[in-house]
């Protein structure tokens, strides 16, 4: 019998555990993956590994768990620059006296562009390999995001309104369609429609957004029935909820994203479900702000995907999706009644899987699959509170601290080695949010 | 003007941030804590305490935050070693099926021994400085939390049924009588009576620890109201709801510490209130086993003091403060409906005064003040997670990891330096846990 001589790959990790979050329960123990040319071609086990391969890197994990990359549905990136600005008030006077002043003082290209970079850091630190953004000047948190090297989806923002970005719902639409364009065959950012929420855009554009993000294939990314007020008003204005509303407008497809999503009718689960749409869970932005709470386990049993996101730093405060995973595990249990509801692996597809379909790019991230982009995280399973370990799944949602993530690949790339991040001139970053804490405490402070 | 000659004193600690915790909302900035023989003699300005003092020990912290050590007035330490075991289940077959097959197979004096140093090693490096304790062998516990050098409150266990440590509710209680003996005058432990809940503990006992606990001087802590079937089950067998049993039995005082209370009227809140009761909430595994929502908001509206408790590492299933801190805050404000609820400061408090106010050692410990023993907490505010700063309570709560802790004095010693433990054999003890892991593993995943 012929021995085959190894194949040379680009790198080879070997860990002591491997959970690929492909949509059943099942851990590899003491495997490998091997990466070639950003895409994953093979998990394997270890011993096999190194015969089949010679690797121009390999890594040795013998503590830790590899994951999928976890995908972050929704966010306000450069937020994170607003962080604890405004915290403990009631909703409206949070928004009206204090974060919407904040940014029509603050919000610039440099804001977002220093903003989305202090977000990245932390996404990275905590395991995140790509994010879906919501956010004024998207071009400047794309160009954040290319140079760490991180995957986004940049949402533009729709609004009737001006903002510093654009005057009118016609011109966010038309720097949209130019983002679009310029990152059309980018390996990293991709561009969606990021229409802020109902009650901020008029039909028009949203008939509009509807053609447009049909004829660019792109997905459409809204606050959706964020809170019982929300509906309550528009119920009130126009006679209609708000889901039914963008049903009528056509809107409600696999395209949609609806985030937040904490009022909803077992007639609008149904309707969800029918259409394809995704919901974006926010648990702890949702918590924070008492907006109500989303009945995850009943949307899982409808078969409606369900996603995880952070919201941003301003109502979380920080961007960590592991706390984010746990806290979604808990109060889906609580909400339901029922301690079985939302298992460990549930919460960690939502963080995964459920956020790749969510953003349109199942086919290329979202689990551990041969033919699938390397964005994989590392973690170290050896620190006194995740011992001792029956199951792994249930350390990664339960007792897992984000400072366990130890590397950090986002197609193949490595962006996090030992806890430290490899693209970022930290004290440059650093020294740069100093200079917009000196310039907005005043303001935070009033 | 005559120059005082500078006092000489055992420790002093530099800090750019020092919250007392004193029920005040003042943060001191650039502010130094002054420790002579385990005690806090002063809270001042770096630049007086440079002239006023030399120290033997001198700590510069000038991107940290120094807080009070955190109570966790509730748990089960040593279960600790069943992390994980099982999860994501009904509570009925959780427990029956689950937790009491592992206890009744496993728990041993050996098993409470090492599994509390494990946890002592978790609470350690997020910042715990004393712990509340209700399980068996509690003089295990007492020596593994008296050899590393952490303040602990070991509630002794009652129960009408036997278990391994005890054969019925009289040997329970001379137990604990005697374990009260040994550590009467010991400075870090102390001993409380833990009768296990009003379904597992008849009236007779509890009518003895009643009069007992007032001629000892020690607290009585419980799980009282945990589920709303608990309620259900006694109004159905007794005729009485838990609560009213405990009044008539003479429980209800402030020695009492009712665990958990998710299911509380409002007269049931006035009682506690009355009587000066306190709750230890415990928002994760409230959650996780689906318990039901302590009304926080409204017990702190009403003057009862409330606690806080992550319970044991079989229903969290980490010992992680700072998460239950952010967790109570955040599932304070959706439960009240409120996002001006349950705000940061308050969090804190819970963790911190009205932890050691429901221990009954708010003389000693649970705020920075001078004459209180120097149980401290230094926290690293210079990672990206912790940037900006506009206000480091916010920043605390809401978006600290526990592994920003970097210092933790227990009565001035040190038992945390840099994230490390200075007082445990980390190497003995994670092989230790391996062999537990090894051995209890086959029924774990049965």
């Amino acid at each position: 019998m012929q021995q085959e001589s190894p194949l040379q790959i680009d790198l080879l990790i070997h860990a002591r555990w491997i959970i690929p979050a492909n949509g059943t329960q099942s851990v590899f123990e003491d495997h490998s993956i091997a990466v070639h040319d950003g895409r994953i071609t093979a998990v394997l086990p270890t011993e096999n590994s190194k015969q089949r391969y010679v690797a121009t890197e390999e890594f040795n994990l013998g503590d830790h768990a590899l994951i999928p990359g976890l995908i972050n549905a929704h966010g306000h990136a450069a937020m994170s620059l607003l962080r604890g600005a405004a915290d403990d008030l009631q909703l409206h006077t949070w928004l009206h006296d204090y974060i919407w002043p904040l940014e029509s003082r603050w919000v610039s290209e440099q804001f977002v562009y220093e903003g989305t970079q202090l977000a990245i850091a932390e996404m990275l630190l905590c395991g995140t390999t790509c994010f879906a953004d919501m956010y004024f000047f998207p071009d400047a948190a794309a160009r954040a995001a290319k140079e760490i090297g991180i995957r986004a989806q940049l949402c533009c923002p729709v609004l009737d309104f001006p903002s510093a970005w654009a005057a009118d719902a016609d011109e966010y639409i038309s720097k949209a369609t130019q983002l679009h364009d310029t990152y059309r065959h980018h390996p990293l950012i991709n561009v969606a429609f990021g229409p802020h929420a109902p009650y901020t855009v008029s039909d028009a554009p949203l008939r509009k957004i509807a053609i447009l993000a049909e004829e660019m294939d792109v997905p459409i990314h809204m606050h959706v029935h964020e809170t019982a007020q929300e509906v309550h008003d528009a119920e009130t204005t126009t006679g209609k909820r708000p889901l039914q509303r963008l049903a009528a407008l056509g809107l409600v497809s696999p395209r949609l994203l609806c985030v937040h999503a904490t009022q909803l009718t077992d007639a609008e689960i149904t309707l969800l479900h029918d259409n394809g749409a995704s919901v974006v869970h926010c648990p702890e932005s949702n918590l924070k702000l008492a907006s109500g709470f989303c009945p995850v386990a009943k949307l899982h049993k409808a078969g409606v995907n369900v996603a995880l996101g952070t919201d941003g730093a301003a109502s979380n405060n920080d961007l960590d999706m592991f706390a984010e995973m746990r806290t979604a595990a808990l109060i889906g249990k609580a909400v339901a009644g029922d301690a079985s509801a939302v298992p460990a692996l549930q919460a960690l597809e939502m963080a995964t899987l459920n956020g790749a379909r969510a953003l349109g790019m199942d086919d290329s991230i979202g689990s551990l699959k041969p033919g699938k982009l390397a964005d994989i995280v590392a973690i170290r399973m050896d620190t006194f509170n995740a011992m001792p370990v029956y199951n792994i799944i249930s350390h990664l949602v339960y007792s897992t601290q984000s400072n366990q993530v130890s590397h950090v690949w986002v197609g193949g790339r490595l962006l996090v080695e030992g806890g430290q991040l490899t693209t970022i001139d930290t004290h440059k970053l650093r020294s740069n949010v100093l200079v917009w804490q000196a310039h907005i405490q005043p303001d935070a402070r009033r």
